[in-house]
């Protein structure tokens, strides 16, 4: 298939429709919960099917895409050359077993390198944020309003738990700083509070796919992504990331560095 | 007019409704915000009118009642004897003025100092929860199963920022031992999430308003509520308060204990 803007968005449009409407019911479902790297780490056999119907759907599409995924089923990806798919099949694994809301699943979309197009659904609002830089960030058929670029005294923030609790490279004076801080628990959810402007700044540890999708629509909707150490972030390794306005990024980097 | 629980219920879910409706569209609306004791204790023009509507209709529908409220236009209440209201017009604030989403507006009913209607609108959500001990605890229209006695390790907590960050009384080692944290910022969505068993705790230092509703639907709901010294919660005055499952509320207890 021709590669197009329009082309992949719809793909990954129609991918996380199919996706949301089944999780949907899913969440209603007894599921079989497996942890991974601790207690805390949770797999279930949703996030595994889903991402076998995601990764099916994409190697018919495109074959000639390499696809980056968690649960193993994508492939051994070395490279950015190309088109490169990231597939997060449920983001929050945690709320969707013990909330059942505030997950998301994720679809990042790369060529040679460059965020391409991006799609995130917030499953139990039924609300798919996608487009990618010059081509327009949506929220299922209407262009957002692009966030202000508020300061941190002005906006609320989200940091992983572990982080906050830690004082992860003086985090807590970065919450000090702020309106506050809230905690959600899943990277879709809050790049789509970033997006609306609900939040103004998002820092956590982040795999691949947890980024992807996300780093393409904040990247399209103006917003500042980068390494906590301020080089541009590698989307083939797993890293501290900070995303938010212009403003408030700048501003947390160099009270990261003050950490030094 | 005669005091039933039905009656009252009815009341209380009225009045909500109204304030729901029309802090919809207050969220869209410029608001005038004033802060109070610090930089990120929010008031707005909006909780100021909500809260006179709604001491307004308790005015008109008890006049023999007497009004804890927040923004001052209830009355000095020194007792419990009789039927005491709670008001609190926009639990949340920070999250109304930031966010627009994820706050509340909550009434608790207490009769010669007995819990006996509470009720919290997620106002974006449209959702009312209300009922009381010995009526029956609901979610509009419908009796909401009542959440599983879990265990600690087995759900998702929500603390205050503050406690969390400054490991108030050992509250670390809580999140340690549960499933994680999460921080959502407003004690009536929070109270919403026990109450459909999405979290199995919160902790927080509350004021009586920004506790009754909750108190009295969590009892009815078969959790428990107590001030975090493991004496009863104190209607009259605002306390460290822990709420949740028996089981956690117990388990967090001995935690907090240990920190003496």
């Amino acid at each position: 298939m021709e590669i197009t803007t329009k082309g992949i968005d719809e793909f990954v449009v129609k991918v996380l429709s199919e996706v949301g409407r089944s999780l949907v019911i899913d969440t209603t479902k007894n599921k079989l919960v497996d942890t991974k790297k601790d207690r805390n780490d949770l797999v279930t056999n949703f996030d595994k099917s889903t991402e076998q119907f995601v990764v099916s759907m994409i190697k018919e599409a495109y074959p000639e895409a390499t696809i980056v995924s968690e649960e193993g089923f994508g492939d051994d990806v070395q490279s950015m050359d190309g088109l490169v798919f990231f597939v997060d099949p449920i983001d929050g694994t945690m709320n969707f077993v013990k909330r059942g809301d505030d997950f998301a699943s994720m679809i990042g979309v790369y060529l040679d390198g460059k965020p391409f197009i991006g799609g995130i659904i917030d499953v139990m609002r039924n609300k798919i944020f996608h487009g990618g830089p010059n081509y327009g960030i949506f929220c299922d058929n209407e262009k957002i309003n692009l966030p202000e670029n508020k300061a941190l005294i002005d906006g609320l923030i989200d940091i992983s738990a572990p982080m906050a609790l830690n004082n992860y490279l003086n985090t807590q004076e970065v919450v000090k700083n702020s309106s506050g801080l809230r905690v959600y628990g899943s990277a879709g959810i809050i790049f789509e509070h970033l997006l609306l402007g609900k939040e103004v700044m998002y820092m956590s540890y982040l795999a691949p796919w947890d980024l992807a999708a996300g780093r393409v629509l904040c990247e399209g909707a103006g917003l500042s992504v980068t390494s906590v150490d301020d080089t541009p972030v590698n989307m083939l390794k797993s890293q501290v990331v900070i995303a938010g306005t212009q403003n408030v990024v700048s501003e947390v980097l160099k009270t990261v560095k003050n950490c030094d």
